[in-house]
């Protein structure tokens, strides 16, 4: 088409990249079409990562992470297994926050767990005494440990213990409770607290006694079997859940316990769509665990968000968090729930997603549209992007739609800051109010300057291994 | 292109139709491409079928078969709930057939049961018995009843009973006993007769006990589940026989049972991959029975294999069988076994098949291809030819990757005859010999000649029906 046609005929003008260019245009009255897209933070910085000691740390940090055998084991209270767990510590998920900083259902599990505990009487003491800063907060991520959604442990709560049978190392995660009011949405009701004092001297003793009697369950031989069965592990553990039923029941059927109580563990565990979802972060979690610490490398091995930050942690980093606001879901909402109840992002279950399984494992669990929102065929573009971004496909975790492709896993801070493309998280979502619960599901991403800022960090600490005073 | 440039190449000659037309072909030395396709048998009698009456007729056979509310109930004792079941009958697979024409595994099977049933003392003894004609055999289709492979069913086996709340009728299955040494593949081993003498005494007495404390189980929303997790039904029940045993769980671990029995039944179901293949098929039949007997309807109601022949029923053709030799499946073997091993297609399976769900599911289940050989676009292009071949789409099983659409279902015998595609099976394939057991899994059609002969029993009972003398 020659020039003098082009301008001639109306104009529809499509931008990518800064804000400016559209403006520009759409300020001389021409409609645009904006692309959402950025171009690459850092970029001079980005060629330096771009190196032979950046590819063999990521090398060894993914060999790790695909190498990892997590095992369910055991379920036991917090307090015995839970390196640096006390008695009046209060984890949370996400990366470290103050009480004052706290969302609203962060804070009603928080004071929830406070009168479950014993150390505080009433609701409203357990808001003072956290106040006051009477309770020791922590992220669950520095102890071992992960949480969904508000993602409180204390110390009472029987807890999944996980351990990755390659590296050696143990993951910790409290037992689901199920839909409705319950803790980690930031609930609080008598029932609430009633049902965890029955995990505490219930469920979790038989849970674990059946899992010592089993001499544990292979988590990635489960999770690779639920993968072909529609989960994605994160939101949707239907399959997985069943698995996990169906490798405990017998053990549970010949506990010596009265027959009611046998009936309603297992009815408990077969009500609860979700009973998986919280060994599957531990699984996660121990894998992720092992490929952390790496020098050089750039892998994300953690994301996780507290209801008021998103933060994310990288194996070459140590333990320093890159954080950013939290974005709020969009997703579908439970009847009589719009988008202005809708707390921001919050809970640990991004782990599944950084170690390759929910929202980038979308395309094997195709049905979980029906409850985030979407389309079938969306579901595999969101798998599709995300190996875009990540290092490898695990071959344990294979997706049959995609002809038995393995999930994209490993985030490299690298190719998202190339490719500007961000992790596809699914969530669920929590009410901003504490004491109400969950609202809907739906998807989310990271702020991008959580790996504006990692790549950064990684940048100068390349620039400064590469000068003469820091080569070794 | 120019008819001279045409002919002047290399012709390369694509045929279609009669043997004649490519044998005239390659007989001149031109290259000819075989495509698999024939036209349509009985073509002027096939349009006398496409009219309204006809399609009244399978709108209500439909109706009643997507209508169908198929609910697990009990197990009980074949001689306690079967109709016309007598303590010397031994049911089988497929359509009518006697000792001296049943393959290997169908007199395995029948001998097997013979001695488990204390007809006979012996084996050798079973077998004389059956040859003399000792023992009546009959159908499981009579009975209201489908078995898997051999599908023998004799009185004290206890047998699911799945209820159509629909329609009202009823229909059984026994139970699955597992891979390996098993009757159903005609194997008679000590150990077969062993667990059928538990699955008698402890197993079909527990199931039974647990299910009417449950009240039931919704099969159609067990199985529109399962779907969505991979599942088709025939020869992956993975999902289903998880959420079965999720289901079962409860009341089994609260039987007044000595410890290690409740730890045994679970561990069996769970270790079984096809414990819930059985109850599809009741499920499937109770389904099919119901869409059965709609006068002029030319839907299919019944596909099934005795080992020798393969034989479909037609709703509105009463109980004639229309009866041709059984194809013999390809597929994968298991080591040490080929082609030259395997019998010809064998059991009353294929009830999934003509209730929408197996080789018509497989988009549903694309995992299969690992146990029956192919790809998983494979997987998809058999449920879309089967689109070709059916009546609806049912609403209550839902193919995911398909973005939702429901599994074909109701096979049309006008439209096998119009289109030339024949039904797709999936299948497990049995030694041709007695005892020795499953020898792999594959995919199988139904002869040709089933169709050919049932269309021509359709267009003859049209023209009846179209003479003044018949007009009512």
């Amino acid at each position: 088409m020659p020039a003098d046609a082009l301008l001639g005929a109306p104009l529809n003008v499509v931008t990518a990249g800064p804000e400016l260019f559209s403006a520009a245009v759409a300020a001389q009255g021409v409609a645009v079409t904006r692309v959402d897209w950025q171009p690459p933070a850092s970029a001079t910085g980005l060629a330096s990562l771009w190196c032979d000691t950046v590819d063999a740390a990521n090398r060894l940090a993914l060999d790790r992470l695909l190498g990892a055998q997590p095992v369910l084991i055991d379920v036991r209270p917090a307090i015995d297994v839970v390196p640096g767990m006390t008695n009046d510590m209060v984890l949370h998920a996400g990366p470290p926050i103050e009480w004052e900083r706290m969302s609203g259902p962060l804070r009603g599990a928080v004071a929830g767990a406070l009168v479950y505990e014993g150390l505080a009487g009433t609701y409203e003491e357990a808001e003072r005494r956290a106040s006051r800063g009477a309770a020791g907060f922590d992220p669950c991520h520095h102890h071992a440990a992960v949480g969904p959604m508000a993602g409180v442990m204390t110390a009472s709560m029987p807890v999944f213990v996980v351990e990755n049978r390659a590296a050696g190392n143990c993951a910790y995660a409290t037992l689901n409770e199920g839909l409705g009011k319950v803790l980690r949405y930031g609930a609080h009701a008598p029932e609430v607290l009633e049902r965890l004092g029955w995990f505490r001297d219930v469920l979790g003793p038989a849970l674990g006694e059946a899992l010592r009697r089993l001499g544990g369950i292979d988590l990635r031989a489960l999770i690779g079997q639920a993968v072909q069965m529609g989960d994605e592990c994160h939101n949707r553990n239907r399959a997985a859940s069943a698995l996990l039923i169906k490798a405990l029941a017998p053990e549970l059927a010949a506990l010596d316990l009265a027959p009611r109580e046998r009936a309603r563990i297992l009815a408990f565990a077969a009500g609860n769509e979700h009973f998986f979802l919280n060994a599957s972060m531990a699984a996660c979690k121990a894998a992720l665990d092992a490929a952390h610490g790496v020098p050089d490398s750039t892998l994300v091995t953690t994301m996780a968000r507290n209801g008021t930050d998103f933060g994310i942690r990288v194996s070459g980093l140590g333990d320093q968090w890159f954080t950013g606001p939290a974005e709020t879901p969009q997703g579908l909402f439970f009847p009589g729930y719009g988008p202005a109840d809708a707390n921001p992002d919050i809970g640990d279950s991004a782990i599944t997603e950084t170690a390759g399984l929910g929202g980038f494992a979308m395309a094997a669990a195709p049905a979980i549209v029906q409850f985030v929102g979407g389309t079938a065929v969306e579901a595999l573009r969101y798998t599709r992007a995300m190996y875009e971004i990540t290092l490898a496909e695990n071959p344990a975790y294979r997706i049959p739609v995609l002809d038995f492709r393995g999930t994209p896993t490993g985030i490299d801070v690298r190719l998202v800051a190339q490719t500007g493309i961000l992790p596809q998280i699914n969530t669920g979502m929590a009410h901003r109010e504490a004491g109400i619960g969950q609202i809907g599901a739906g998807l989310v991403k990271p702020p991008r300057v959580c790996f504006d800022r990692a790549l950064d960090a990684l940048v100068q600490h390349r620039a400064r291994a590469a000068t003469p005073n820091h080569r070794h």
